[in-house]
């Protein structure tokens, strides 16, 4: 509410503990079910939480009574790829072919790898978590295509089955693993040089440990050049009703 | 290859042991986005394992190289509603808009249970699964909406939890039960009258156990009686070159 009434803008990283929070993607749609068949051929890198119908504004299961033009704290507004413009609501934007993407978030799962005792760097040092381009292709669908984008994190290598096996459970905010260890084999070249976000550091006995990332159908959105998509601003997610440990299912 | 070339027409249970068999819809791409909707919405009853792109008639995923047009045994035309014939093939009535869904099959699941020693009356007694309504409403989405529709099969109480584990860990075809015990909670009159299938012996010492059914998905398309849909006839399934112990993830 302080989001919608204009009287709070900020990123969401630690607000409402406990609570979900998710990226935001807009189509209109003629493209939503092509994104739709994207997402659903490839639910580890974009794991949907809800999907609205067509032109509808308010969500139902996530955030009921959310209104999705308003209640996310930054929009950008991308036009044929390229950003055009931050904005703190988007009602002036919305049209009635407008389909709504809702895509669960890593915060989720870092927050329960946290309470399991296993450290995320990223956080202890105060940056944002590195992500990286992979050479793993995904599963194509109609215009959107393209390889999958991994966040890491370095684990020790005594807790590496319990990362695992915390985050395994979590399978709607992208799940387990996809990748241990040799970052060269998925395509990676320099650990210390991410695509997106932060280097962090990697101590002695620590492995780096690969998971799908949520910039991945973003990138794949990009790459096919939409006419006109709405997204949140980095950062400034979508906070839901939806605990965390009611993910595990 | 054998359907494909009209040498075989029959139902397709106990084919190609070990392989999953799939349930199909197909609806034209007007209608297709609502219809994934309401599977995401609802991936217990309406687990996907493929669906083409509109026009697509090649299969990709679970069975590389099928043409869904001619490869299952025996089709149903459905016009508003209702059937209005069988058929080998379904080239004739192919349109550039159509859009196939092919939806896991609780076949999967049985031959997993039988494997951990849990019997499987309906087999045994050799007819067809109990099937039920009930008051569990699925979430609609557009057009689409109606109440689960679950099968039910008789587990004795010391392997009721083997049957919940089994079964939890192949969501892709249905997973875990919705409920276990008295039927008249979730809105089933007679156990001894189901709506769809046969009726099957329980036991004293069993308990019977409720699945979510892939006939809820053909329940919530013919409610909105849509103007043109093409299904499997039942029994009459596509056969896949995915293994059933693949489906575990």
């Amino acid at each position: 509410m302080l989001f919608r009434e204009g009287k709070l803008c900020r990123p969401t990283s630690g607000m409402a503990a406990g609570y979900a929070q998710a990226n935001l993607v807009v189509l209109p749609k003629d493209e939503a079910f092509e994104f739709l068949l994207f997402a659903q051929r490839n639910p580890k890198p974009c794991p949907i939480l809800e999907v609205s119908e067509a032109g509808v504004r308010e969500l139902s299961i996530i955030a009921p009574g959310a209104d999705i033009a308003r209640d996310i704290p930054k929009y950008r507004v991308w036009e044929h790829g390229k950003l055009t413009g931050e904005y703190t609501d988007i009602v002036k934007f919305w049209r009635d072919d407008f389909v709504s993407f809702l895509i669960g978030c890593s915060f989720s799962f870092e927050s329960a790898l946290l309470e399991a005792s296993v450290p995320v760097r990223h956080i202890e040092e105060d940056r944002n978590v590195p992500m990286y381009e992979t050479n793993i292709p995904c599963t194509p669908a109609g215009r959107f295509h393209g390889n999958m984008v991994v966040s890491m994190r370095p684990i020790p290598y005594a807790q590496v089955v319990k990362a695992v096996t915390v985050t395994a459970s979590m399978p709607r905010v992208h799940g387990a693993p996809i990748h241990i260890g040799d970052p060269a084999v998925i395509g990676i070249r320099d650990i210390n040089r991410p695509d997106f976000g932060d280097s962090v550091t990697i101590n002695p006995g620590e492995v780096p440990v690969f998971w799908p990332c949520g910039v991945t159908p973003q990138a794949a959105i990009m790459a096919s050049k939409p006419g006109f998509v709405i997204t949140h601003a980095p950062g400034h997610m979508l906070i839901t009703d939806v605990r965390n440990v009611d993910l595990k299912d």
